[in-house]
């Protein structure tokens, strides 16, 4: 893609050809002197959201009490699964909503290690989130050290070479657990591509899709995936900390089984029997009573995406990351950037990495700056990367382009001088 | 305890003189022809929850975006932890708010069963939740079959005799879980009493606090109880599905592992660090991100608890429960009604069950009878037993005259048949 300017004109052009343009206005927006390229952690929240708690607290908590498990929130799992699995190319009854994503993790990976009993070798790679190898190393711990994680490791620090990914799947395999967009460098998987080679060998592959669900588009049945987890919080902007999705391919549904035999897990919670037994299909990959305030503050924001569409959703996430390169090639890698991601757009997810190794104190540079200065919100992912997210239901080209000058003047004018190094507890 | 009249003039009496009866105006009590006996099972929504949730929502969310994981939710499952400790006799630092109970259970159950790999039995007794018996069945079914249940009968059909438990316990048991109140009679163990017994033993024990926290007062650090778990939305009135809770004792918490090794589990979540390295205390026994909102919802509600303080709701709650008795006694015991919960209050909790043959149909000409009848909302748990739950904030001596005066009615003039006894989902 070709761009012709750094200027805002530009910016404010392609911002008034964006046909989703009219969605930013479903986004609470307090203030027009700050931009917020952190959806990727923590989506916008929609102006609908309020009206829509206040009458699940005062009329479904407050009101019918009790009776709202029947009228509206006993089927909450499934019903935003079902609304998911529309984003992620699968069918309404193979996806759930429930837990946190690492608990979903455990449960299926554990589900799928147990079921590849004489296989020992659990396949990963060096930009999964740290959280998911934890889970997979805990997995280890509790089957004890026969069992071994392998760790494909990065030669470029921004992608991770597939063959060697597949080079490593063996006979030995159980599980190939991958993050499909990475966390950090937003580098992509092709999904088919791996499972096929999994599958070559019989193993089964497990994908977190955290920073994929609503900002690419994925086709899991169409690629035979397995078993997939993901969070609603980013792409999904389903609230902080909401509740997590769980996939698993509708035929592998009773063959699997998860470790946690959970109430609601179970076939008929009540008849109160004292033994367990498992509900049919995917009903038994949930676990316990469901945090409702939070699982109901997911469907607002996923209501926008289906009306969105994924495939503009994506068509203008990529135009908006390849400006944010333009800009930064232009602007910053004068100034000692590097692009910390894939250069190709059909490698890369909805993010992007700068690297600056003073990325920290410009990073609290533009968090912090007092007005009249603009403020830019990105995260940080050590040790030196800015990490910008573009979310293509509220992020305006002139958001990226204002962004990106304003880093120009922190590094120019060295403001992030100014700031301290001391890490904050999240950043 | 002696009651002297069946009239509302006694119940009016009663209630001008309780000593917490201002905490109802803190309650919404939307319609007044409908008697809410079911705070066991979904407490009332304090009013002063949607202010509350309006500024999580609006101001934390909306405004502060992402900063508001410094700024206030990061703490929150300890912070709300150590204010559910003093309701419970533990240290500050001995609580965190949490996952489901039923994942909280089997983090605990697994950590103490791997803590005492040569014993192979877990006791427990038939009254505890089926799902808690699911939970440890899952676990002996990922552990082996070597490891076992042994489920302690109740021989009346409402309390478990004492006796039996701690005869059972012997150098082959690793853990002994129990529900402290149980969830149908609401039969209270002594827990000094079967701690000594599995600690002289060398067994570890692990409470689901889950119909006790908020409604009697429990000592665990006296009793030096070992674990314990329970949910925040019966008594502690957190809202539908609000997170659950954990209690480990202090010297424990560095002994025990748990098997799910999430993020929050780690003791430094942003160097993103590849190997999992546990906190230090008990965050260890957190796993994945909270889910905020509904975090959120809990506070309010604890706050009034401990404003009302634990003694004053116990002795507001056994006058209740033993009034609740007095009028069965008078109205329903020649209906042919017989009580499901212990006589004797300190061997009862904050609910007593009505069993009745016809309970099915009884319970939904309560909850469904036209205006303009009164309603009132009790649960039933299969296969007779009309649970009526006591919460000592909100309910009144007047509900409870006026919920018997109607259940009377309803089966002296045969209302029941009228009503069908197909189950709904949640009853």
């Amino acid at each position: 893609m070709q761009f012709s300017s750094t200027d805002p004109a530009l910016a404010q052009d392609l911002d008034s050809r964006d046909e989703l343009r009219d969605f930013r206005d479903e986004f609470i927006i307090a203030d027009p002197r700050e931009i917020y390229l952190d959806g990727n952690s923590l989506g916008r929240l929609p102006k609908r959201l309020l009206p829509h708690m206040q009458e699940v607290i005062s009329e479904q908590w407050g009101q019918r009490l009790i009776r709202s498990w029947n009228e509206s929130w006993f089927d909450l799992p499934s019903r935003l699964g079902s609304k998911i699995a529309s984003l992620i190319g699968a069918q309404p009854d193979e996806v759930l909503v429930t837990e946190a994503t690492s608990i979903n993790l455990f449960k299926l990976a554990l589900a799928a290690v147990r079921a590849r009993p004489d296989r020992q070798k659990i396949v990963s790679d060096e930009f999964n989130f740290p959280s998911d190898l934890y889970i997979l190393q805990g997995i280890i711990d509790l089957l004890g050290r026969q069992h071994r994680l392998q760790l494909i490791p990065s030669s470029d620090g921004i992608t991770i070479d597939p063959r060697e990914v597949i080079a490593a799947i063996d006979t030995d395999t159980s599980l190939v657990c991958l993050t499909h967009v990475a966390f950090k460098s937003a580098y992509m998987y092709d999904m088919a591509e791996i499972t096929r080679a999994a599958h070559a060998e019989g193993a089964l592959v497990l994908w977190d899709l955290s920073h994929s669900a609503g900002a690419v588009p994925l086709d899991l049945d169409g690629c035979q995936a397995d078993l997939a987890v993901g969070c609603t919080y980013k792409y999904l902007n389903g609230g902080p900390g909401a509740p997590a999705f769980l996939y698993v391919r509708r035929d592998l549904q009773e063959q699997l089984s998860q470790p946690l035999w959970g109430w609601f897990a179970s076939a008929d919670p009540f008849s109160f029997g004292l033994d367990f037994k498992p509900a049919a299909g995917l009903a038994r990959f949930q676990v316990g009573t469901p945090p409702v305030l939070s699982m109901k503050a997911i469907e607002p924001a996923i209501d926008l995406l289906l009306e969105a569409g994924i495939d503009r959703l994506r068509r203008k996430s990529v135009m908006q990351t390849e400006y944010l390169i333009y800009l930064a090639d232009q602007w910053l890698a004068p100034l000692g950037f590097s692009l910390g991601s894939p250069r190709q757009p059909e490698m890369r997810g909805s993010h992007v990495s700068l690297r600056h190794p003073e990325g920290y104190r410009i990073v609290r540079a533009m968090i912090e700056a007092p007005p009249p200065l603009l403020r830019v919100i990105p995260d940080f992912r050590s040790p030196d990367n800015l990490r910008l997210g573009i979310a293509p239901l509220y992020t305006s080209f002139l958001d990226i382009q204002r962004a990106l000058q304003r880093v120009r003047d922190i590094v120019v004018h060295r403001e992030y001088e100014g700031y301290s190094a001391e890490r904050l507890a999240v950043t």
